[in-house]
């Protein structure tokens, strides 16, 4: 099983942008624990970091035949960007929406989510483990849906 | 570790209601599988389901010092009940919210939680799974807060 | 034919309650003239009024195998209830919504009916004639949907 | 007794229009079964159907002193219509709305009635049941106020 | 000096309508009145009555190149009728917005008039006399600006 | 008959400001050419102008069991002034609104009067001409309601 | 003189909840000082806590023709209860709404109280001093309204 | 191929109203256009222009079984016409939406088309070339859907 | 100690406005009443009446240092005056908002007040008593913060 | 003429995107007929498609001086680029929107345009004919404006 | 050079209010700092502080021809008094918003500067530099507009 | 001491776009002269300008370390980038905005500054004075916090 993570906007900043609401583990060793899963799991991941919103909508579509499935930290394009949620709706796979804070206990412009109508579900609030926890969700969904003979 | 499952109200009718959207598993089921995960875990695991706003909040306050913490599906009380959420934010112990579908792809008025800002974290749209995955997330927050020495 | 007729809260004030807006029969005597004409028209009746929410949602769940069809005036909740929106649209069995006064001339936090999208129509205006019509209104509909033999 | 009966914008097309929303049924059937019930009840009907809101409010100022009540379903006026809400309003007898569909559970934009505040009260949901319902309920009205010595 | 007087939906009904709201002075006696005020100051006016908005349009139409202004009350269609807006803002004279009752005072849908951006000024809440107000000032303005030599 | 003209901010600089929405008429010769008007029909005049909301508020005090009515061009405070409009409300005699330009017809903030509710009627759009048509249109209305006799 | 003291959802937990809105005084300890003061004034108080809706609108339906009046702080429900407004205003008898923190000053969703419209008056702010004083108001406006000759 | 052509309110007007915005080209000039296009693609071409929202509900009803497409710029209606809306959708035909000006690019007001979600597309801000633009697409379409064999 | 008592707009004309929603009690007597509680409970009482938002403002500076609390009625400011608001957020003692009617009982402008974020808490609803209850509470609470030894 | 095409988000999709809203006709296919038009219409046409805001908004200033006009179809940006406003704002040359779908007709966030206000015109809702129509439409507003002497 | 500065309602309190928001630097010392810069350009400053709206509007109108220019800290009356910007717009010379602190950045209620479309241009948030950077970019504008020859 | 000046989308059209906003001075020529200014205050200037949020959000990231402060002219991307915020949100260093033209006396979408919130302050409204005002702010509070020794 093939998958990609994508990690949006300002999340390579994990461990030095706001601690209190982000907590101190770095982006580094959040993508360590994820792929220390992954190997668990069997699971190929493919990780990208962007900043720009058309590299996230470009991956997607370099991948689009590749990939069994996707796991998106959309940062703050989560609550604006149409061109992304367009992207993942065309996606012949499903995607997971990822947050490490509780977007909708913090200010009223992250409480709507754009790309949400799109993706398969969504875990928010546990910090990198919401991460983890999307991952094997994931994983579960596929084997579930395409049992091995 | 002892954690509170509170199931709100309809969700006993998992298995007969809308079952495109809820898919077939029945409650008593998922319920099973819950219980499985939490004997897996060591956790100890109050159930109740009700379709009263006002046994819910019993609940919570019967068990305000005898429980670690909790997940619930508030049902169609997610997005209405200010008296839940004064209910959570006045508990001492952490609580996840828990949704079967993704609620942020459906009708507008189920796209706001009210009881979110009160709660640690959420997990929806993965069915049956979305309680197995809150359990596990609520246990590793639990044990990484209170390492056992 | 077994149909249920439920009435939220207040609804056993009438005659009591405003008598400019709701007129002067009382509560007794709108279920006696209902009842009187359910058996003329052959229907057994199961009558139940509650100002608790989760009563209400209960009573559909406990016939939700056992009668053919449902006719309810939700009082104030019919502004604000999302989980028995939900509970209706659960039901195996068609629902009419039931208001003695046109909520759709009164204060605008009652133009908005929150369980109308689960219903199969609406009776308003005609004080205790509304039941009466809407009970014959869903009897007709049964008795076109399930033609006897 | 003499009621009128007005059918607004594109009623004229039942049994052609969004079956699936409004039935088969046809507007000349629908009316031939209100006419029916009218000659039951002692009735005399007078019915108009137009596609101009003008004509609708002619026709209730023409008659301001020949009928006992109305009756109307005034279609996608019923959304918009200040100056039929007006012309109601200024009618000595009470008006009945009708709609064959259930208004309050489509889009958003049908969800309110321009024209209740000046109505008595309303049937919907029933299709062409929706019209006798009413036509039962107005007479019995009349016939409450003025009761024949 | 010619101009035109279009009186909109129920306007006709003055004297019987909510006389609380517009007293009880009837359509031909207003009309009569400000005629009598025509006459005086020398102008002639052409005056009609319509419930059809399309009628209201014609009438401006048919006069575009006849009449030096045109007093208004537009009755309903005031707050809804961007077609006479935009008839309106096309002709080539003057156009004066008269109400009997101070609509600002009223139900909030009376609040905002749609015309009034392509009207040259208001009158409202003075009964009749806001006819003769308006006709008067459109007067004076029209000679104001076109100075017999 | 005796009458106050209340005129507010920025009133007093008719004349020099935005003259394409205002005229270059001065406030000085506005002044003179109403006091002319109220001459001929034999009305006393008592006449201020303040940027203070106070002032205006303390002047309606200072006359209410003096004069018979009262002509007010609010300013900006129109859109503002609770109370003002409370003070309206609170006066036993009749109170009407006046603007130079029709606000109707320009910024949208300018669309809403917050003391149309408290006044008699209102006249906009006319330049000076607005002031003296509501002073005759008051005197006419308090003329009518105590005839001489 | 007999009075109902209502307790809404959560205010059982007063002493224990967000000691820094509500402060450290105990619930057992509030109702202790009102009943003092009862006492005091010669008041009969029933006092009833509940974390249901349904039980509260209960409560008033049992006293309705035995008490003088009712003193109500319906804590979270305050914000959406349109089913305790009805039964708030269907009361014969004066209720007062009470609030410990100043709701107004608070999050958005609790600046709106749905029950206020049904209510006589409200104090809020003031800890359980909200209670005493509310309680000697609605004592003070019974005793004038019906003095003991 | 036969279609239908409807102009609403005031197009009759073009080459008179607003030059700035719609251009000098008159109304007939416009329809002299649209019909050399039709001549040269084969189609009759059914005009009709009326300021009657109802007349242009009449036209579509009087042709629903005798052409195979319309053209329909519906002026001041496409903001505020739900019957429009209502009456398209029922239409057993596509039909194009056509302006003339860039209707989002003008006031608020102008920005929401209510007929849109019944129509095929829309050509927009071309001046009279909207209408020869839509026409050939209309053609194209239909064609393409019924070739010819 | 020493306290002011501030009241805005509008408040001198209690006994002469609105009776029925203000009551027939003059502001002279309301002022009477609470200076005998005040002698009562040994408080020296500054009062002052102004129409002017400024005016109450420089009270507020000019009392900075030399009273130990306010009482203040903001009139029609209580929903407009931010500046206010941040008057009295400035000030170094605890100001209680008072209200003769159930301001949340009224219009629709009336339920949101400006100034209550910046206020310890509010009365109202209890006519001149609801100033004595706001005294006797503001005392209560003064008292209570700075016990004498 | 020369003449730029940009394609914004995901229109490299189609063909395999949403074939139900879009159509199966592949993206290579769309630009192979536009071009061919192009060449019949003797026009250089320079194409872009790219995922990238920042990459739209640099093609048109890279082509700020060698061009005579654009046509764009941003996709997802359509409804949330203000940035895509202001450049074409900016650009001395007209610049046509395209829609494949009529987005007027889809979910309500597709509804506003926010390049709309800065384009010469629109086509939407004819599939790749929109582009076709929107070539033919700029060439013939280009022609006309600079005509070849 | 003659420039006015004026400051709004409690900005007198600078040093004493918030000093997390405004910082402890005084009032008057921020006015010797921003007279020290005048001195330095070679600038007349006239001062005036108020918490009166009227007596900012009189300030400007008494030099409406004897000043160049001016600066103004409206605090809470910036975001309310239309009756001040239409008395800024109504000034033959520019005028320039200043705030202490970055309002913009505050509660949403502080996000709209009602003032703002009738000024130059705007400095805000950089304490009492926010006065002397504003000083001194209107002096450089008045300098670059009126160059001395 | 080092700063980091961003501008963002369009901004290098200065000089050619909308000259009646922006002026005649082109982009180079702004540059320069805030070179020459930072020159003078002994400040190394690193200067960016990118159509690409993304690419902006890199440049923050790539300095994060490296600079003592930040301006920025987002452009159009001030409206709408929630990921720009949260970008300049995690940067120790304080960030400056700035707008050429004044923007909250411009179009309604342009009154929201999503960044704001994140910024230290704003200069708006001055043409190129704008930078170099908010430049020599930088610079001065910047000193401040961190005095030379």
């Amino acid at each position: 099983m093939r998958l990609l993570l994508l990690h949006g906007p300002n999340l390579n900043l994990f461990g030095r942008r706001e601690p209190g609401v982000y907590g101190t583990v770095t982006f580094a060793e959040i993508n360590r624990r994820i792929g220390a899963l992954a190997d668990e799991l069997g699971v190929e991941l493919i990780v990208l970091q962007s900043n720009h919103e058309g590299a996230l909508i470009d991956a997607f579509h370099a991948h689009i035949d590749s990939v069994d499935g996707a796991l998106i930290n959309a940062g703050g394009l989560t609550h604006t960007s149409i061109a992304l949620h367009d992207c993942i709706k065309a996606m012949p796979f499903p995607v997971v929406e990822v947050h490490m804070s509780n977007i909708h206990a913090r200010e009223p412009f992250r409480h709507h989510s754009v790309i949400a109508p799109a993706c398969l579900g969504a875990v928010a609030g546990f910090g990198w483990r919401s991460y983890t926890a999307a991952l094997r969700l994931l994983v579960e969904h596929l084997n579930e849906r395409n049992p091995m003979v």
